[in-house]
């Protein structure tokens, strides 16, 4: 089996509050402030609340969307008297944990989300990176509280828009079902678990660990799906069918409900088996995208272990 | 048993919007709308989006919480030209479907909402008012699918602050759990057949059907519970225990967890047995509110029937 060492991973960045209505990171993020968690062994920690005035706002962002400002290009733009808020506090972020791509960044970027769909725990990341792989495996094999998936997205580094791309590896933890604004402790639990086991995964590498390859599961997206809409007023004219609702990484096969038009009709899946992910997740739904159908590969992992140097 | 007689009912005002964010009253609105849903039988329909600036921005409110203008107090106040949006929506809707104690008013106003809270189908109403706890007692025979509850206000008509109480009866039909922003389909059907059986109530009510007496249990608040704080910051320290998430109407023992500290440890309910409501709701969440507790009480209904001109 092939085997790989990388540097140590000595410094990581643990973020909340990037949607400032998603509360499991806001909460976590404060109660480490608050302890002054920052190290861990050979693991230091910096804490951020990425976007404070969605944060005391209660709403996702306040001119634009924090988690889609990380391209090499926005993160290039000069700040002008009319660069949103987000976009300006993206630039301190990427100065502070950054700069993306940079030898300084720092080796891990947790950044901590939830969503109302009910996806339990799920890690998304950007490429099919063998740390944050091994990371994830790490996490699934620990925790007990509910199922652990990835979610790949295939973007090159320099388009990827979210925060965790700013560490040299990072990983969005995505869990849920919680409604944006409310607290849930399981929820918490959850996203708290992961980010320990995070930590812990690190603090393992730099001692020497070597963590054995294998296969792991992920899912990658085929295509997004929108709600049925009115052709002239462009109004959603239907809902998610209830058999749909909840089931995120469910097999949906042809012939399966996914809408209940309001008017009673129902609306079937066409196409290939595919796994419906952020089923109705509220922040979707504002921008009109009812879930997105994803296909599961796998992935053959080499063996890793820290470079002596 | 007692028998009393009533006027026709024959004016109903279906709200809904009256919270930005609770998308289910927004879709049955606007459904109803397009099939020009404005005569049922001896009955006329009126239905009203109540605060489409907030629809739009899918927030609770703009400046100000409109299920909160409807005193006599604020509906009485000058309108200058700093009253925020929402309390001149008040006047406009007390123009519209009220005057708020007057002749005029609509016989019947429903008002559609919805929680974070797991509480099923919940009417809400502000005084032991026959024709609401019929309505209530007959949506309670009808539905299956969800236990059908009744929540009872102890305010008087000057005082009470929501805009149901602007029609000659009232009610505000909360359904739960579905997070702000997000429409559920199972709560949107569920909040449905709660219109319609209140409006298929009415038409049997006008037609000379007489509606026997008897018992109904309803739910009084005895008081509401805060979070945890620190006393220096104000700062929330913990969240709704796992075993109280998702149970309300399910009767508190003391001893029994309430909250979860962020630092782990648990704090119980204290002082006699009580229901807990609206646990974790987003909204009370926003205002720092955990949950409100309250008692079940038994009222006794008379027979009511029409009065015959």
């Amino acid at each position: 089996m092939e085997h790989v060492s990388f540097s140590p991973l000595s410094r990581v960045a643990i973020c909340g509050g990037t949607h400032g209505n998603e509360m499991s990171g806001v909460y976590i993020v404060r109660e480490m402030q608050k302890q002054k968690v920052d190290q861990k062994g050979s693991v230091s920690i910096t804490t951020v609340l990425s976007n404070p005035r969605a944060v005391d706002a209660c709403r996702r962002y306040m001119e634009t969307d924090l988690n889609r400002c990380f391209t090499d290009a926005l993160l290039s733009a000069p700040i002008t008297d009319s660069t949103p808020y987000e976009l300006r506090r993206a630039h301190e972020l990427n100065a502070q944990l950054g700069p993306k791509g940079s030898r300084e960044a720092v080796d891990l970027l947790c950044d901590i989300h939830n969503t109302t769909a009910n996806m339990g725990m799920c890690l998304i990341f950007y490429s099919s990176d063998w740390i944050n792989l091994h990371i994830y495996k790490y996490i699934q094999s620990k925790m007990t509280s509910a199922p652990v998936r990835a979610f790949l997205i295939d973007v090159p580094p320099s388009e990827a828009y979210s925060l965790e791309t700013v560490g040299k590896h990072g990983v969005a933890i995505e869990v849920g079902p919680q409604p944006h604004g409310v607290l849930r402790a399981d929820i918490f639990n959850m996203a708290k678990d992961a980010v320990d086991l995070s930590i812990e995964w690190l603090q393992k590498f730099n001692s020497g660990s070597a963590f054995e390859g294998g296969e792991v599961e992920a899912y990658t997206l085929v295509r997004s799906v929108d709600y049925p809409r009115d052709p002239t007023t462009n109004d959603i004219t239907a809902a998610i069918h209830p058999q749909l609702q909840d089931n995120d990484f469910k097999l949906l096969h042809p012939g399966d409900p996914v809408f209940q038009s309001f008017s009673g009709e129902m609306v079937k899946h066409e196409g290939e088996d595919l796994y419906p992910l952020f089923v109705n997740e509220c922040a979707y739904y504002e921008k009109k995208i009812a879930f997105h159908l994803t296909k599961k590969i796998t992935v053959t992992l080499p063996t890793v272990s820290v470079k002596e140097d």
